[in-house]
């Protein structure tokens, strides 16, 4: 991650405010607001503003004059309440506003997440960076055997050097051919003054989909829950879970009643079936159970002993 | 409106907040946070929380890794262009909450808009108070004769006096006996010591639909406009227009240039069909143009010429 | 529930309609569309329109150019998998339409699932019917003592037959009231000729929150089941629960394999905390848990062992 | 475009159908259900289901027990009076699904119109095929001097002859890097039994954008009206304009009174701002006007002026 200069100066611009407002504030969420934390290679998140904390998703529950809090006991209790029971519409009182750097592929991921609004940079307007995402060593995986959309055992040797260079030489030749139509460099420098370029809109076309974008990303407290309950979990992608995970530490700095109720009910926990629960049920009161008779296909019955870890029982 | 001890102490220890903040705010808004407005008779609009401000939407439309702002000039056009070109994302950058008190005839208008986060004070849970929305003289109007969902006439003397009898006693006697049925006062104490209630859910079906209750509703700025431009109109109801008049006293404070481009583009604007422009082209040609020429209805025609203030042209 | 001779007359010549469709249709929904279905005392549920079956989720899963559908069994298989992994998008590739008779206070309850189509009645535009809700005896409750938002035991004998007459009464007189207002009685007749009635969108203020409305609703399968997962749900409100239970019949007409996947990982399902599953996981082994060491608050200790029907365990 | 054997053969599968329904029909649109309309050189639309007619926007606006319609006329006006004031609940109340082949860049602007649903071909999950777009001679057009996001003069002679080999080249030769990273070649076929190949989810990042992928998209004609406002613009990027344009076909088959009341009211019509309305009142006068004095900035005149083809006072 390389910030011009320029970015540097105005994110220490932002960061030197000091403003006074009547509104709630958190302040180990404000030691970070617009820092660019690093993310991959040359992706980054920024929080760049918020709106509420903890007693917020009280006040509103309650519908509140004030501020919503009696005790601290007592909002814990009903923060947890509200989570176990599913309760949404208090979460959706705190607001976050992220600026995020993330290879292209992982945007459109990201963006089926439709509760949000997304403001993102133009490559019909501008010259998109000349940056783009080349996996490190550790996550050039092989594809699964197993699950069709996953990842199997870390890739080596003389073929992850290959696959290394056929990214690095594709992404780095398409993007210079995008400086060649444009007839402009990546810092703004003309190449032949005597021609026009290509238009922008068309020949971004040209860049890779690990090619950085940018965008400014803002949800609600709940959605932002929904976001990475999927993409902190395991069976996300790695590379949007590595964004899930640094909005995970933003999460708990903004919100850490509600972080430790998050984490026991929707990332800790799971879901069990009807069927599953009579499974479950019989091993408690101590009696045998077997795939055949559960009503359970052999996917389920795995996914089921996983969860509660009874690796013996795995088939 | 009144509102006791307690919820004005409430209040007031709110506004006394002085937090440090790195975030922007704007302190023409600061000045009226948490303050209850009222509206009607017993209501209020009061606004409990806000993020960004004018720079926040050019900072976002820029992708910005600072504050977004190079000179107000430029600002000030490139809102003005946002808002003419029907930009939507870069006003969804900024979010602000009301808490209001309102009659629930007008919550059911008000709860169309969906796109939304509203929590509202539960009648399932509590008890509501007492207090209904009784018309003053000058808004107790007839049925329009030519508008099938509008105002006419003021009705006056007699029938006036007559119509709000009928109201208060109705909404009195109703509310009383959601009281008895309860067996619960609006102040908490029991009516009869040896007898259970009726549950909550079910009394309050009892309570006339000019009760009042209230949510706090959180909505982000371009659709905060999207509800201003039909509710702030002259054609909507007259006690939903009485809130969005106070919500857009409060928007002139939060972002006045996106304020001033709104009333420009959207409230003092006007659309014309693709057979309305034909007639203004004529009419600027100082040609002559007739309804049955025009391909336009009569209400069609009448419409266009009242944009244009064409008084003599009417029909 | 009564329909005018003209309603009934209306829905006969929908159900008689005969066309001819390259769509997908589903010929067990087909035998009750536009049929009235009873809820309550004069609700009714009407399915009006729909998108879309089973197959439509697996051939939208699979981006298929033709029906999507290999095998019956892949298919379940499919869809049951797309449920117990909480993916969306292809459920909402389905689409109903439903058209509602229902109390006011309970369609203020229904209204607040946002990601649905709506449009009501217009008690602005036109006149409510003289309908309003009076619950059975067996559904008047007393409150619930130990649920603040739940009921207790059935009321009985004389309380019962004051509540009742209470309720009626109030909405008798305050319809009749909003009759003489109008100057209109509900069957369109004038009631004094030299006299200007109340603007409707005023008069309507009087009418009690047991009236009925009546509404067009509109949403797609994923948030249909959202819906049916709250509503249908033995905390939910007796009133909205019995539209609850019809709409469930439908789905299961429509979609019958998505209905058994829901019933089973929804309705039927559970969740447990990451606490929660440890305390499982004990049991499992035989050992013995207890409450103070389990980090579980009371109820949520209750929670867990009624989820799995541990009578014994209950504290 | 081209379509696979068994492709075509679903597709015929699916237009054989002669299914029973007492659901309304479009007999127009029904006539090119599921046929693939070609649309740039590899891409396509197809319409694959749908839900109402005009006469649904008019059962829904009344509430209707039947049909919803009385008579013809009376409907075309209800529905344009509904479009002209900005209605919009009775529009949602119908809705279409396509499904869509098209460049990767254009679906990333396209699935920012977030009221829709929307199933994506996995390139997690599968291989993508080799396809990319490669624009037509005629929309080979250079950066816009005047407009930063929009298109200028078309290339020619050699300049146009590199830009397509760069374009075809680049695409082809990364597409063969990313079979070669999957050790798998696009008809499924092995290149190297004795290795692995790249995980899926990593390998795609190498293709570029201009790359096809398909998905399902559902809307409803309120949210599918607001898409083609904005693309069938002659502001939008060519290459989604040919999309929106087909779909503007599908519109007409489909609710042709809608069609009608949408290509006058918005596509064919214009917004006057509270500033310009004065300036074509002193026009309809005969008054002369000026810039200067206008309040207009030189931009927002042009536009004005352009609006209703004034071309003699553009400056």
């Amino acid at each position: 991650m390389k910030l011009t200069k320029e970015q540097i100066q105005e994110i220490k611009d932002q960061q030197s405010q000091q403003n006074s407002t009547k509104r709630v504030t958190v302040p180990e969420l404000e030691k970070v607001l617009y820092e660019a934390i690093q993310v991959l290679d040359h992706g980054f998140i920024r929080v760049v503003d918020y709106m509420g904390d903890d007693s917020s998703i009280v006040q509103a529950a309650r519908v509140s004059y004030g501020k919503g809090t009696k005790k601290v006991n007592t909002d814990v209790g009903l923060i947890k309440y509200l989570m176990r029971h599913w309760h949404s519409t208090p979460f959706e009182m705190c607001e976050i506003k992220y600026h995020v750097k993330l290879p292209i592929f992982i945007a459109r991921q990201w963006i089926r997440h439709r509760t949000a609004n997304v403001n993102e940079y133009s490559a019909r307007y501008s010259i998109l960076d000349k940056e783009f995402y080349l996996p490190a060593q550790e996550h050039l995986a092989s594809q699964s055997q197993i699950n069709r959309q996953g990842r199997g055992d870390v890739i080596k040797g003389e073929q992850a050097k290959k696959v290394l260079n056929l990214l690095k030489d594709d992404a780095e030749r398409t993007y210079s051919n995008y400086e060649e139509m444009l007839n402009e460099r990546y810092d703004g420098t003309t190449i032949d003054e005597n021609q026009t370029g290509l238009a922008r809109e068309l020949a971004r076309m040209n860049l890779t989909l690990n090619t950085y974008t940018q965008w400014y990303w803002k949800t609600d407290l709940l959605n932002l829950m929904n976001f990475l309950r999927l993409r902190a979990d395991s069976h996300a992608q790695y590379e949007i879970r590595a964004y899930a995970q640094v909005m995970l530490d933003t999460l708990k700095k903004w919100v850490p009643i509600t972080y430790e109720a998050f984490m026991d009910y929707r990332v800790g926990g799971t879901e069990v079936s009807a069927k599953g629960k009579k499974i479950i049920q019989e091993l408690i009161k101590g009696n045998k159970v077997d795939l055949d008779s559960s009503g359970l296909s052999k996917r389920e019955w795995n996914e089921l002993m996983s969860a509660f870890d009874l690796k013996d029982k795995l088939i």
